[in-house]
């Protein structure tokens, strides 16, 4: 059921309320009610997804101490990361940009006792500062969910195949896989000295050949026009196979063979609509060691949806495992979901033509929305306002959107 | 359905991960499954009770420049408010220590086109730093909603009845409605110059007579043998009475007779299984200008919610207009129904012994959480240590709890 009228597009960050008197913080915002509500029900759709296939949805705190989080993340960017002085221990704390060090943490230390594997949800808000691009949004909504003690292809398939069966739930019908493995890029700069390694990632992350070129020359790195190569390699299970070949014999052979089975393990289980597969992705270099995956669909110039495998960040807490994850940004999900037409609808709602009594708590045990308004034009002007479904009087009801009345 | 074994009882604060190796900083912490699914589980219930009332909830970002919060809040008190400095404009932000002024924000801006009453919802974190007791938790869950734009007692008992109805859809059924009036204090503190007021309202605070007596004599602040007797006026209907005749011919016999009012019109209406009020009450002294409201329960030692009505506070914002709110402390309401015997009990879930496959998938559709495991040992074991209903074999199913087998 459509409401009265199409709610203006929410901004795309606080610009809009910057000039105003009273500004918030660049790239907060808040959410009228019905970006609020396709917000909150997506939410709700792909968590119960994941608690579905028996992942138990924990809660985490906003901020933790800056070492803590640093030892999920390696060094904390301070270009990305939020910190502030804690003033109850003076020591820095960091507003989480990341939930997976945090789920890293609590099966470290108050899940520990529990039987592996460990199957963790949770949803929240992670805070990055905008890098670069200037339009880049600080506060992130995510859902997400972890899959720790299960190594392998069997982990990588339960991880992505979770991951597509909630992308599902939530209204998402034509979408991308896209999957590659962390560790190519991490055997063929195993060697290269640290700044340097720096350089070439950026180098990569902005696939700029000229600049990979540039950086490979001027710290002796080989395999620059291997580097190169990859660069370009993204496509079907061609592209896998390619890679394959230019790989053979190097140390990333290894990460090269997991992933054309990856592929294929996908490929074989039906896990996306369309699957391709990228040998140059250096994307959340920081921690994962194998596989990853990206989602993308029309709308959201970026991926919705983002995950892989981190088996090395458990042992950084004391309690080595294999892990594999994945997030899904709300923001971006309810985009390609608009761009698609499949954003769900608010559920009806109506303005009862009087006082508060018999009659509203009755429509509202049926589970429907009512409130009250003394006149049928105050009903009418209050329901185009605020997207009411219904004006409903004591012998007749208005449909806002249509127009269309009925008497009883 | 109850489950395996009884989880452990949470920690109060984070004292308990403090010793340990990744230590959260004071008052933050993780809810591990059973709490997070409570906690979730009722910050749902409660808001789609104030949905059901007609109220739109919106999402609000976490933190803000302090200088637009402190517009509602009055001063922030630098020992209530963890600030830091906002890296991307050097101004000093705030985490949110309460979500009325930033509604109050938002009301005053980008919903300012819309037609009035306001009625908004809200759920999230806020954040307070330690006060004086040692125990005192920093990270508040909240759900709560505000009325604007609707005055005096049509606008009070609205807020008063959504608030209780909220309550009961949640289980809550034993709770004490405790009415109060700022603008009785507010009335005999008027002359009294700001810290003296300050001191003044501390001694009330903390019910303490003999400070009471001793700010009042030394700022020659008159009624101090009247805000004594004020101090222990907390009943029934008689107390209002009480209060009236003691407040008649002061500045507050206005307020008191507003009181009156609100308790009689509450208990026309039935609004609450036990209603009393307390004449002395300063709490939310801030920026509420007329009635209060404190629910109470067995369990928690203090309010599990509270509420009130601010009319001045939407003039800072340059919108003003009569204003009232209610918010729900979600940790302290699961208190109240665990005390009870009525905290909601998760639903049933499946540890499937065998392989991901077309029964797991059916079982899915039916609502049920599953997971699976490869032999019924390890099923038996996984279900027990993460509190799973049911182990389901090919031709058995077992009830952990219970231990009840059924072939079939």
């Amino acid at each position: 059921m459509s409401k009265v009228s199409t709610p203006p597009e929410p901004p795309a960050d606080a610009e809009v309320t910057r000039g105003l008197e009273h500004p918030l913080p660049a790239g907060m915002r808040d959410l009228l009610p019905e970006e609020a509500w396709s917000r909150r029900t997506l939410a709700r759709i792909v968590l119960q997804r994941f608690v579905l296939h028996g992942y138990a949805a924990v809660a985490l705190p906003a901020f933790e101490f800056a070492d803590v989080l640093e030892r999920g993340l390696g060094t904390l960017d301070p270009e990305e990361v939020l910190r502030f002085v804690e003033p109850e221990s003076g020591a820095v704390a960091a507003l989480r940009p990341d939930m997976t060090p945090q789920i890293a943490r609590l099966v470290a230390t108050r899940l520990r006792g529990r039987p592996p594997p460990y199957r963790l949800a949770y949803e929240g808000t992670v805070l990055r500062r905008r890098s670069g691009r200037a339009r880049k949004h600080k506060q992130i909504p995510q859902v997400g969910f972890e899959l720790l003690g299960v190594a392998g292809p069997e982990g990588d398939l339960e991880l992505l195949a979770v991951a597509v069966d909630a992308l599902r739930a939530a209204g998402l019908e034509d979408f991308a896989v896209d999957v590659g493995d962390a560790g190519i890029m991490r055997a063929l700069l195993r060697d290269v000295p640290g700044g340097a390694a720096q350089a070439l990632s950026s180098a990569l992350g902005k696939r700029d050949e000229y600049e990979v070129e540039v950086v490979c020359r001027e710290a002796g790195i080989p395999h620059a026009a291997l580097l190169r190569e990859l660069l370009h390699l993204h496509g079907g299970r061609d592209a896998v196979l390619e890679g394959q070949r230019l790989l053979a014999g190097t140390g990333a052979a290894e990460a090269a063979a997991r992933l054309l089975e990856l592929y294929d393990g996908a490929t074989s289980r039906g896990l996306a609509p369309r699957l391709t597969a990228d040998l140059g992705d250096v994307r959340g270099f920081a921690y994962y060691t194998g596989p990853l995956f990206h989602v993308f669909a029309d709308g959201p110039g970026e991926a919705l949806g983002s995950g892989g495998r981190y088996d090395e960040l458990l042992g950084r807490f004391r309690a080595p495992m294999p892990a594999a994850g994945f997030a899904v940004d709300l923001d971006r999900l309810a985009w390609a979901l608009r761009s698609a037409g499949r954003l769900p609808s608010p559920e009806p709602s109506v303005v009862l033509v009087g006082a508060e009594g018999a009659r509203a708590a009755m429509l509202r045990e049926q589970g429907l929305s009512v409130v009250c308004a003394p006149a049928w034009d105050d009903a009418i002007h209050y329901a185009r306002g605020w997207g009411h479904t219904f004006v409903v009087g004591d012998d007749a009801a208005l449909h806002v959107a249509t127009s269309l009345c009925c008497r009883g």
